[in-house]
Formats: C-alpha cells, structure tokens, sequence
C-alpha cells in the first residue's frame, strides 16, 4: 500500500457507532470510510484524536427549514443557517419538509424546496413530503416521486389546511404501500384539540400554559391508536412522530407485539421539559406540539427509548424568533393559539443527549448512536449515513467527552435568537465534523460553504418493505 | 506500513457484525482484528473471500458438555467432541454448565469442569455455575467465583435433586446482585410437571408425546411470572432460559415495560418443530424440556425475535445417544418421565437460522449476528467477542451464501449420532471458521487440538449493574 | 285483606329477575306488581303457573321500526307489527329510533316517530333520537328533548348522510353531559369501509359474503377504540351498539378498567352466527352492519357477557323483506353495498337467548334477566321495567321452561318474512305474555290492540350521570 | 286471608336488596320471608318501619373467631363476643375458619369448632376449612367434610406451620374440583416475606411501620398471579382473599378476562386506611397482612367493587386485644413481626360501607347489599341468605339512612377492645337485626342467646362447578 493512500487519518481514537466500538485509527479515502484499524497507513491529512471518540454524524429526521407552516409563518431559518446550525452540533444529514398546502402541486413542491436546499444547504439532506392535497394527480406524482427517491412522507391529524381525514389518510397509505415509503404522522386528533381549544378561550385561558391544556394527551392517545390501526389494516408501515406520553409509549408497544408496522420517534426535548416549562415568563419560547407533559411521561418516554420501543430521537426544530416575524406574528398579547409552536433543536439535540445518554450513563454509547444517527438512517433509508463502515460516507463527528459547556442564551448558530436549554450545562462536546470526509467545523469555525451539502436520495428501507416491523 | 504487518488478510468479502455491513477486506493481528476496510495492506497469509460473508464467530450461551444430570444421565459428548461440532457450525465460543449437585462444593464443580475443558476445548468457553445446594459456604463460595469471572449463575426451578425453592432462589439473587452476575433461569413450575405426570401415568399413558403434555404451558407460564416478578423485587438481572411459548414471551414483554431487570432467550428447535414432532417414531430424539408447543408459539417467537423481545437464540445442546447410555438409560420401553430430555444443537444453529434468517429473509443479516453471536457476548460480559472491530477476538466466520446443504442422519461432528434436522435443507454455509485468527475448520477439515480453546472470563456486563433492562 | 284486593294473581310460580328467585305467587293491581310471597290473598283473576317460571317482560333496547334507512330503504315493520311481534317474543318494551336526516329539525322527527308509535305501537316504547344533523338549532332541540325525557342519543360513525365527524360526535357529547343522557354508538370506522368495499367491488367481488369482508373487524376495532377514548375525554356515557369482535371486548374491558364510562351490548345473532352464514343461498337475509364473525368471536362475546363486559343483549331487529321493497330495493343482482342490512330478531332474541343461557346452562337464569331485561331498563332509565318488584309495572311472561319449539321458516309475527332462526329448536316458550296487568298474548293469541302501547320516558340513569362506570 | 296470618309484618319501608328496590311491606312467617308487597295482610307484629330501609342481614364470608393463630396467639373473641358484635353490626351470618394446625385431624378440628359454635353463637354461621396437613387420610377427610356442606377450603401461601406449598396445594385444588368446594387464598409470597423481613430486622427496623415494608407489594403480585395460574390450570375455582394493591387487581381482572375461574375480595380497611395509619402512636392496632397500601391503591380498589372485578368485601375480623394476651403476647416492645396481625371489624363492616357507598353515594345501594350480602351468600352455596324473596330466611336489617353516629374508642361490642374507626363519623344506621325472623337487636338492645345461631350448610354454588368465572 503506497503511502499517502488515504486522504485523512484520525488517529488513536475511541471508534464507535451503533454496533459497538474500538480503539484505533479512522481512514478516509474520496469522501468515505476507508478502513477502521490499529495502526493503519498514513494519510495525507492526520489528525491526532487521542482522548476522543470519533462517531457518525448525526442524522436528524424531524426539522423544519425554510418552511412556510399552515398557519402562515415562515420558519426564521433558511437552509442555509438551518444547516450550519446543524453541522455545529455534529449533526451531518438533516430531513425536513417539503410542505404542500391544498392547490400546490406536490411536485412543484418538492422541486421548489429541493432548489432552496441545493442552494444553500450546508449538510447532506433529504425530504419528507407533505401531503396536504390529495386531488387531481397529486398522488399519481406522490407515486412518481417516491421511485425517485422520496420515499417519506408526512401527514397531519390537526393543523387547518394541512389535515388529511381518515379517507384521505388511507389513499396516502395505499400509495406509499405500493411504491416503498414510509408514511410519517402528525398524530393529534383534530376534534379534541378544538374541543379543548374553544372551552379554554372561553374561559378567558389564553397564556402559553393553556397551550398545554388545549392539546389534551387524549388527542395524541386517540391519534396514535388511530393511526397504528391504520398501519395494521393497510401494512403499511409508518413513523409516529414526536410522542409525548406515557399512554403514547404503550399503544406503540402493544402495536408492535401484535405485528403492526410501526416506528415511532420522540424529540429532545421531550425528554427534559416538563409543562411547568410554559409557566416561565419567556413560555412562548417552549410551546410546541404536542406540548411537554409530566414527569412521568419524561420517565416513561426514557424507558420506552432503553427499551427501543422507541426507536429515534430527533430535534422537531421548528425556528421561530420570539418576535413579530415569528412566535408573535399576531403580536405579544396574542391568545396560545395564535402564537406560532415550536423551538429550534438542530444544534442541541446530540450534546444534550451526548451528556444524558452517555456521560450521566443514562444509556450507554452505543444506545446514542442507534438512536440519534444509526436508526434515522437506517430506516429512512438514508445510505452511506449513520455508521463508520468501509464504504460509508465519512460523517464524523470527533466528541471531547471530558469538556463541559454551559449554554447561553443566544449561542447557537441558527437565526432563531434564543436557545430553550439556555443555563443546562452539557458535558461531552462535538470539537471537529466532518462531512464526506470534509472539515466542516472545527474548533468553532465553521469550513463549509452554502450548497456543499447533498440531497440523500432515500432507498427502500426493510422499514418500507416490511409487512411487520 | 511495511510489508507483513498483518498476520493474514481476507480480503474482498462482504463484512458483517450486528452493527451494519460493508464490502472490504478483514485483517488479523496477534490473534485479534486489526482493521476491516478496503485495500488493507498485505497480510503473511491472505485468503481470497469474494463473494462470501465475513461474520463474527457464533456465541452459544446455552449447551450442556460433559454433563451428569440431575436425573443421573451423562451427556455423550465431552468437551473435544462438543466444542468440535461446534466450530463445524461457525461456533467460536460456548457457556456450558458447572454442575453442582446437593452435597458437592460448587468451588469444586467450577474447578473440575474447568479443568475437563482447559484439556478438551477445541473452542474458547465459559460456565454458568448451576446452583443447587446453598447450604454451608457454598454461597460464599459463589460470591468469590463470581468475582473470578464466572458472572453466571443457572438456577432450575424443576428437576429433583438440582432445583431450589423460592427462598434459596431470593438468596442466590442476592448474591449476584452484590458481587454483578446474571441469573439464568430454567423456569417451569415443579409442581404443575409433578401433578401432570402422575395423572398421564395414572392413565397409562407414557409415550414421548405424553411428554409434552406432562409439561403443561401453565408451568412455564407461573414460573416466568414468578421469577419476572423475583427479578424485579431484588433488582437482579435475569436471564430465561428457552422461552417455548407465545404467553412466556407477553410475560416477558411485559416485564421489561415495566422496567423488570429481564432477558430471555429462545431455541432453535422451538423455532421449526411443533408437538406433533414427538409423534414420529423416533420421537424420543426430540424429547426436551420445555417441549415443542404449537405453530402459534412458533409465530409468536420469530415476532418476538424481530422486536428483540427476546434477545437471544441458543441451542440448548443437550447430547444423549439414542441408545443405554443416553436416552433409554431405562430401557427402550420406559415412559417418558424415564428418558433423558434434549438434542443436539450446537452445530447445527447457526446454518438453520442463517437460512431462515439471511437467505429466506425472515429477519436479516444484521439480526442473525445479533441474536446468535453479539447480544450473548454483550450479555455475559464475553469481552472479545461478538463483533468485527478492530482490538476484538478474530473469530471469523466465511459464510458462503449460496451453499446448500441437506442434512442426513448423522453427519453431524458431535458424539451424539442423530442429527434432528436430518432432511432439512439450509442455504448458506460456515466454510471457514477462525479461532482468534487461526483457522480452526476449512472446507471440512479440522485444524484445531483439544486444549486449544480459553477460557473467557466474563466481565461485568451492563445487564448486570442495571436496575433496568 | 278484603277477598278482590288484587286483580290478578299468578299463582304457584317460579319467581325470578335478575336479583334472585324464589317459589310463590305474584299478584297484580292497577297494572303493577302488588305483591310477591307465598300464601297471597286472592285476585280478581287467578292463573295456575305452576311449573312455569314467571319473569320480567323483555325489554329491548335496540330494534328499528317504521324508520326510513340513511339509504333510502324503509322498514317493512311498522309500530303495530314490529310490537306484536316484539310481545310474541316475550318484550315488553322497545326502545326503536327517531331518525333524522341532513336537513330535518331533530324536533319534528322526534314528534313524527312518537305519534307513530302513540297510534300503532302494542308494547311500551321509547325513543334513541338519531343525530345526524348538528346545524342550526338542532343541538338546542336535543337539549331540550333530553329533559322532556329523550335520554337517549344514537350517532352514527359511517353510513353516509348520518354519519357526524369526531368534532359533531363531541359537540353531541357535550350536550348530553350537559344534559344527562346516554350517547349510543354504531361504531365503525367510515373510511375503513369505503377503502375495503371499494378494493371489493374493484375486484369484481360482490356476493353477500364479501359484505362482510367490506366490513374488516379493523373498522370495529378503531372506531371502539376511539369513542371510548371521547368517552374518557369527555366524562359522558356512551353505549357502544353491536360489539361482534373480540377486540371489541377486550377494548370496552380496558377502558372500564381504567375508568372510561363505557357499556356495551352486542346482539343476538353474534352469539349464534358466524361469517359463514353468508356463504347460504340466501346469504342476503342474513347480512348486517357490523357483520358476523369467525367462531373465536362468538366465544369471546359470550364470556365477556359472563364476565359483565358487556352488559346487554339486543336483537338490532332491522326489518325488510327479501324483496325490491326491501332487501333487493336495487334488483336482486345488486352487489352487496346495494343490499339493505338487517335481520328479524325482535321475537326471537328471547326464546333463543333463554334455551342457550337457561336451558343449556350457559349462563344462567339471573343472567338471561339480567342482560336482556334488567340491565337495559336501568342503564335507560325506564323507570319501572325489568324487575318484579312491588310497584313495578307488572310487565310478566310465564315462561314454560318446558316446550320445545322448532322455528319454522316464516312463523313470526312481524311483517318480515322470513326467520333467521329457521330450523333452530329452542327450549322454554313465552306462553302468556302481559303488560301491565293485562294479558297481551297468551297460548298464540294477540289480546292486545294497537295503541295501547305507552311510552316510557327516560329517567336519568346513574350511568348518564357517573363519571365511571 | 285470615288475620294472623303472618308472624310479623314490617310495614312502610324501603324494600332492597341487590336485585332492586320498590316501597312497601315485607311479612315473615316461619322465619322466612313470606311476602313483598304493598297492602300486606296484617302480622301478629307488626314493625312501622316509615322512612327506614329494610335490607338483607350481611353475610361476612371472612373472619376469624375463637381461633389459635398459627403463631400461637388466641383470638379475644369467642363465638359469643363475635356473633354478639357482627348482629350489633347488621350481620347475621359468619364464616370463619376450623383452623387446622399440621398434626391434627382435620376432621377433628372441623368437629371441633363446629362444637364451639353450636353453643357459642348468636347468629348463623358456616366455615372455611384452614387445611395445613396434608398427610395422612386428611384429604380423603376433606373430600367427606366437603360433601357435608363444608365447601369452602382454606390454605394459606406464607405463615410458619400452616402454609402448603404448591404441590400440596395442587392436591387441595383436585380435591374441590372433584367434589365441589370453593378454595380460599390468603395468597402472599412466603419468601419474599421472609426476605424483606430479615433484611429490615438486621436493619434494626422494629416499627409497625416496617410490618408493612416485609409484605412487600411484590409478594401479594407474585402469590396472586400463581394461584390464579394454579386455578387456570386446574380449571378449580379460587376466591382470593384480602386483594390490597392496584396491581392484584388487574391481576385478577386479566385472569377472568382469560377465563380462570377466579372471584376476590378486599376487606373494609383496605378501602379506607392507607400505610400511613401504622405511623400512629397506636399503629400496632392497625397491623394486617397484608398491610394498608397507598391511596391509589384503594382508589384501584373501590374502582374493582363498581366493576365487579372485585366480588366481595369483608372484614377479615381479626380479634387481638392491645396486651400480652394479643397484639403483645411477646412484649409491647416486640418487633413487627412478633405483633398478631389483625383488626377487629364485623361490627364495623356495613355501617362503615353503608356510609360511603350509600350515603355518600360512591356505588349505590345494589351494589352494597350485592358487596357484602348477596354475592358472599350466593359464591359459597350460604343458601337461604342474602336476599328478601320469599322462602328466604327472614335475616333482615332496618336501617335507619338518616342517623348519624361518630365512633368513640371503645364503642364495640366485641371483645378486643379498641376500635379502629375511632373517630370515624357514619351517616346511616342498623337500628333493628332480625335474624330469621326473630329481633335480635333493636335499639341497642340485644335479644338473642348464645346457640341461636345454626350452622348454615355450603350448597355447591355454580361457583364451585363452574369452569369460567
């Protein structure tokens, strides 16, 4: 072997991903993983990586980027500072949304937010399509683009405009069982949360805490069972997403043993707030959908995570500044359902759940790499991503376990302006990503341009195929 | 890197673990893996793998070798004959039992199988110790074994002279829990098999069916509730042995949604043969305990496999010859209750499963690493096995995918001289199998002399600190 | 005790409701029970029922009369035949629909049926208004009937025209709350149907079996699952209509179990039929909505009535002749969607539920009092029906537990014309029937005119009321 | 009807029992019911009973009177003081225990309680039979008792010297399945008992408090679910004694959903105390096995009566005075586990119910007379009992719904003492006892002999025959 065979070495590090983990040196040779080893030959590049673990990029399954939502506010983050975002919390491949309203072409759709991300995405990407409208040939193209390589897409329970109903829902289903997607969901049943809704403005209950109560856990549980009985009527398999309860965690596992094809996520923070997180003065900042939940559910959603009964952890960020261009687009004394759900998420998602899962041992290395890199991947599938295999692309991320980081409270990279775990200190940072076997970000610098990242056509995962999960 | 620097190099297969796969070369140093990757420099040997599958070596954690059992049978095979059929099957590592009986010192059962496999073991080993008489120092004794690696304890809640009582088993769970073992069970009520016995034999009925019938489900059924629940009143980690049934795995399932400190495996023969497999006439060669159960427990298995309900499949080696010595020790007319349970296993796992698993695509590549090799290594703290990562044990197995092999009568490699699963045929076939980087088996022929085989000491493992599974 | 105290006395009986039962007499005045004992004074009248046993009248609380279908059909029973037949059977009292259609105020209908029944009806009757319209000021309508005594809402989930979306389902729920009164459900999931009848239809399948294949049990089971899930998120009582599976069961029980205000019936044919029925010649006299079930079912509805999870047995008497003015509105070639849904059952549910559950055993005398007369008259609220106490009106049937009857193919006294129990041989007949006092059948002779039938308003049931069940 | 006919008239009540109610007159004669009615002829006596209910006397399946405890320890009440104080508390029916202590005949001690109570009793009684030995003719002699009308075994799972381990107490559950008795359980894990207690004493734990810690919740889970599997597999009907926990409740729920022929009772402290009532200065007095739980354990509990999952409730009377000759025969500074367990509670059971389940309106009147009367009289054959229908034994209570009494410290009528309601404030009130026709208690007075009582012969009850709950 001549020397100077691979382009980068890192060398002497704790190599790990999903499937377990070693001490020695990383190769990459053309974007990819060359060889993992002991001693192995010099690269034209080395880095000395002793004292670190060296990972697989994160892959993050649930973001919203440049995305216009159904209530009519557009996300604070462009592809561009969505990513670089990103790519400053190791996370290395994202999978947003390309968001269809009722009368868009879902191809124009998807073409209109595959150009955006061309432009100016700086990490490897994919999208979920959402499918709002089913008339016309909307899902004859939904057909066409799933053999293309879109082989996700999401669908809404609630939110106006967006919502599919039952028979719809079904005409989805039956399409993507005929091409090999997964179909993600929106879980929340539509009904309760105007039910809920109407009651509480009635009462005069408008604050962000009444945000929680508007979305009762019975909107997710009706939800959820309705949609795992959907996957067990059709076999078609399907991604619930961001559950929040402990009911949540139970339909999911009694679906799966009675052989319903279903996978399900949660999201991070999910797994650190409670609802007392809306009291806070700044509450807009944390409202989301499905809103935080109790104690227990936080205890519940962690075991089911142990247990793999969920299978992923992903961010939901969902950017919006707490200003007029977002959280307050109907101004700051606006009822809870006028104030624009969700937190940016990109950036925190792997170093708070770096220091849960693996420096407080909560779960183990291992266990953080299936759940946040190896299983999005996996069942998305998203090739090349979520291990450090010969062959697979070099999305590494060289973690310092030992360093501590306080958050601040605008220290994030994106251009949402607050960060929701400001004040929670983490132990275990992302020093240096990699992307294809490129720096992208080192030491806090950032080496990557807009446009550098790839749209990652999705294969058809055993997910898709499957008749049982 | 100079030339020879590796030992041997298996250059251009398909390298699998249960973390993922890739195509690329395998290479071997001082016995252990090196690097896996693509174009490796050259190795003193080098063996040409395309077109095969390069897997880790098999981890049987249940198999009985040079055994006398609690009924006063010896197993056929010695530990040279067990641990040669063995590596025939892709086997590099075995936990075989030390078998206490009442009034023997357990110091002395685990120093005198230790010593029979330190001189026989083509294969590398370990013990669970099987517990049977807690009286004296005895669990003073298992304490300090434990702490000399030997982080496994067999506990039988069935079978005179070797099975304890609810007390003694609270007893033994809490030595294990202070000094970190896992607990494997036998777990069938004694009194249901007692009373279901003497009422088959009080109707005269005592063929090898009537066998399964004196083994009702209901006794494996309380038996796991009952040690689920001791599991989870002690905090001590569990291990059930041969779950046969589909209420066995909802218990199990149960257990650990709640947080039940549970594993659980099941068996090979469990996985392809019903009751009705006693019907034939040579129905004997099929006896086990538990037996065989329907084809709804056999469904109910492979799903609970897929979801890692359970997490691993053994063989449950139990070697008795068809003759005096073994199974008609009582003479060829003996009931049931006379003739010794079990079958021949260790070689023949992994081939059947891998066709069921790989090559029919029941549960994938990934699963059948998993379950046959990384979960039982990763269980019982087998540090060095389990996996292909460089630093780990070079068992390796070069499976050739299209090979297929109908099994006859008695072409397997142990002392037992039947094969249950003669007429079956498997595609996929253990070509070569590696003993920390020599070759032990290739192409039929044995490389490899008793003695050869280690000892592994098992390490704590996580399942045995955690509170939670 | 003046000698004509008493109008009527039956003398020498086995006396039994669904609290007990014991050896006397019954004696009537003024149209209610007097007295029950032993030794009583003497009646006006006298009847020897000695051997006989002597019970409450039947009170059946789901059977449509005189009403026009959501498709168009009408019932070939009016008031008049419907209850004649009803009173043959052994029914005492009715409880049939008040059925609105898109675009009639709730009032109206509620006052049409009412004066249909005030004119025709031979038994006591009341009244299931059928919401399928919450425009305008229907809702305040149903308030309003509610306290006139209306305690009882039918909704809908499929069917189209008086099917109401989840959000009319819980506005109806709200009012109810409010209101008191307990919400009935034909639970099925709408969109489930169309997807599954228009796969069938597709596939050229449109046989009277396929029916039953355009109701998977999947639409049974999700549309259980979610009106319990409303009934928990709302507080109010629901009654779910014609549970067949036995999913059906196991979702009532656990939502029982967990506090959901939830009862449940099922219907006399789902205890005796399954699927197969339909593959008859003339399958069309057999088909209904939900259909019959596998033989599991059967056994699984039949415990679950052992065991009170479900709490009633009704006939679902949906009447149409096998001609073009019924069943074959749409020609006789028609595919199964175009055929009306239906069978007889009012006269025969008693007889044929008795033999089963008193005759054979099955269940037991108190049982078949219990969940055909006793349960439904309490859980509706109509006050005086269902037991044999004094001061209850003295609606009796003297049962001869003796007289085997074997039906024959058009031997009921509706207008239907033909029987689905054809052939069937029951054990123990309702040889004199009266309501109120008065003798209304006795030996195979109607004594009773149309009109004379009275409705029953509904009292607030603890089970309208109860936050639990 | 001549005047005179009747013995005794109680006139111008509410008439109940678990069937239902209506207003009117109950006459006895013979000391049976002899007629419900309005307008009654008149009695030799007569009773204005205006604004009273009139309700069958309690039968109070669970109590131990005039019994050595297997520790030793003698109860304070005789059959005297016992029947004495049950009568003050509206019950005129007992079954309490022939407690056989291994080495005695258990047809001796059958013979010779049956003496103690023949002379001893005021009310009317029946016996479970404690067995403890099985050796011997002992089961051939509970095989005779049964046929004699003892159709109700004992066994207890803990307790040195009388618990059976589960090979005899499959003997026992043959022995009632052949010849039809109902088998009580006091079901609680002995090991685990013992276990936690050896671990809290070397802990120097000694409180009352700690009595509750070494009955771990996990030994009432474990004992519950293998007796239930003990029933399921026998196919022998079992009543579980004492259910305490959330957990044993849906234990039970889920074994008569799967049809093990199981019925349970939990006892009138479990329903209103928690374990925080041991922390009392005089926290000895409350000491039960099990212990009190947590409040969401009786919440669970109460929910199991309105359902019926729960079938019974009783006291468990367990008469130990507060000194050396009871709770403190081994010193008041005894540890917890050399304290008798048990509280007294015959005379409390129905007021104390009457109060929250009538009066405060938790379940209904139905459903307390069916708890406490009618379901224990009917699952154990008490024939006769538990109902007002004429031939019924004429044990009838008048209570006064109106009368409100807070009990004082030592305000029974027993002999032990103390009362552990002190304190406790009843709305509702048995003024006047009648036991089979006769007054027993009025007003306060007591009007009844040692001996009246008789001992009431257990009838097989479809219970004992029955397959499936």
């Amino acid at each position: 072997m001549p020397a100077g065979e691979y382009d980068l070495v890192i060398r002497g590090a704790h190599v790990a991903d999903a499937g377990g983990a070693g001490d020695g040196d990383l190769a990459i040779r053309d974007g990819r993983v060359a060889a993992v080893g002991r001693g192995l030959g010099p690269g034209r590049e080395e880095i000395d990586a002793r004292g670190k673990l060296v990972l697989p990029g994160g892959v993050d399954t649930h973001c919203h980027i440049e995305q216009l939502s159904g209530a009519g506010v557009m996300n604070a983050d462009t592809f561009e500072t969505a990513t670089r975002s990103a790519l400053y919390g190791g996370t290395t491949t994202t999978v947003s949304f390309a968001a269809q309203h009722p009368g868009m072409r879902i191809a124009d759709v998807v073409a209109d937010y595959a150009e955006l991300a061309r432009r100016g995405a700086m990490c490897d990407h994919a999208f979920h399509m959402i499918v709002a409208d089913t008339s016309g040939d909307n899902l004859d193209d939904v057909a066409r683009l799933i053999e293309e390589g879109h082989r996700s897409i999401k669908v809404f329970t609630t939110y106006d405009k967006v919502r599919l109903d039952d028979a719809a829902i079904l005409q989805v289903l039956r399409v993507a069982r005929a091409h090999g997607a997964l179909v993600c969901f929106h879980a929340e049943n539509d009904a309760i949360i105007r039910d809920a809704t109407a009651r509480l403005l009635a009462e005069g209950r408008t604050a962000p805490r009444d945000h929680a109560a508007s979305h009762p856990r019975m909107a997710e549980i009706e939800a959820l069972e309705r949609i795992c009985r959907f996957a067990e009527y059709t076999g078609q398999p399907v991604m619930l997403f961001h559950v929040s309860t402990r009911e949540g965690v139970e339909i999911v596992r009694a679906a799966r043993a009675r052989g319903a094809p279903v996978w399900a996520e949660t999201c991070t923070h999910y797994l650190f707030q409670t609802v007392d997180t809306l009291d806070r003065p700044d509450g807009a900042a944390f409202m989301c959908s499905p809103p935080q939940r109790e104690a227990a559910d936080v205890e519940a959603l962690w075991h089911a995570l142990d247990q793999r009964d969920l299978q992923l952890v992903t961010s939901d960020h969902a950017p919006y500044r707490m200003d007029e261009s977002g959280k307050f687009l109907h101004g700051r004394d606006a009822p809870f359902n006028k104030i624009a759900n969700g937190m940016p998420g990109l950036e925190l998602r792997l170093p708070v759940l770096f220091d849960a899962m693996v420096s407080r041992g909560r779960l183990g290395l291992a266990a953080f790499v299936e759940l946040t890199s190896a299983a999005p991947a996996r069942l998305f599938g998203l090739t090349g991503k979520g291990a450090l295999r010969p062959g697979m692309d070099a999305d590494v991320v060289l973690w310092d376990p030992e360093r501590e980081v306080t958050y601040a409270a605008d220290d994030l990279h994106d251009n949402v302006g607050y960060n929701p775990f400001a004040g929670h200190t983490v132990k275990g940072w992302p020093e240096t990503v990699l992307l294809r076997g490129r720096v992208a970000v080192d030491g806090g610098t950032l080496h990557v341009e807009p446009g550098q990242g790839r749209r990652v056509p999705m294969e058809k995962s055993p997910a898709m195929a499957a008749e049982k999960p």
